[in-house]
């Protein structure tokens, strides 16, 4: 199957993302690696915080999001990874047992000055619960190629 | 042992990172699960990237360094997390073997407007690898509490 390529990203396209339960056993496992806050491990000390319950690091959330821009796009794209991300904000807790949702949208595209091969389009992805509320929201670029790997090399 | 409060927290000082060694395997597994993305999950595809070899996933480096400064401040601080970052920066790429480490640093302190007994302080963290490389940067807000829980519910 033909690649997605920069031209396949006009700017408002959006794409959906698949939905996800998080247990709290993905929760503790997560952040028992790598980000052993108490709220993030023990479920009384999660109740007692102000986030209400045994919550998901922040980079959970960002990691699961990752996943699901993988498979809702960047699986069937011709894309060469990100320099990094301009802003990730993690604007509700998210609890065991949330299902997770969203979606992503381009918000900017163009082709890179340096390496004309090569387009940077610009997302803002939007992680939702189960009740429609906005947990984390990443605004970030993606370098795509214009042409797929199979054209490039074809001959002629 | 008293947490670390606000008052601990005065613009430019730094907290030094443990050192660790990423290999193929963490890169893998935690790719698989967050980020298949070939170059993450592949030796072969990762040594025909641009990256040069099986590379971690940024979100991997990122959540790397969470545990880093939860190792070198976050675990002994009266902190109530982060409202997200402003921007993470992903420079070059972490390969399997590479040994990380780094520093991070505060940049600003100020008490909250609306939450006098927080401090929101905001600091730059930076990873490098074995060879003195920058290979990832994050700035980002902590709330803090300006006294120590065991202060707060202290008789007087």
């Amino acid at each position: 199957m033909a690649k997605l390529v920069f031209a396949d990203f006009p700017v408002g396209r959006r794409f959906d993302f698949p939905s996800r339960t998080l247990t709290a056993d993905e929760i503790v496992a997560f952040a028992s690696e790598f980000d052993p806050q108490p709220m993030h491990i023990d479920e009384a000390a999660g109740r007692a915080s102000i986030l209400g319950g045994l919550s998901a690091s922040g980079w959970h959330t960002s990691a699961i999001m990752m996943r699901m821009l993988c498979d809702s796009y960047i699986d069937r794209t011709a894309a060469e990874g990100s320099p990094g991300v301009e802003s990730m904000e993690w604007r509700k807790p998210v609890l065991a047992g949330d299902t997770l949702s969203g979606h992503v949208t381009v918000t900017e595209a163009r082709l890179s000055r340096s390496r004309p091969e090569i387009g940077i389009v610009r997302f803002v992805a939007e992680v939702t619960n189960q009740r429609g509320e906005t947990v984390a929201v990443c605004d970030y670029a993606n370098m795509i190629r214009v042409e797929a790997e199979e054209m490039m090399h074809a001959p002629g």
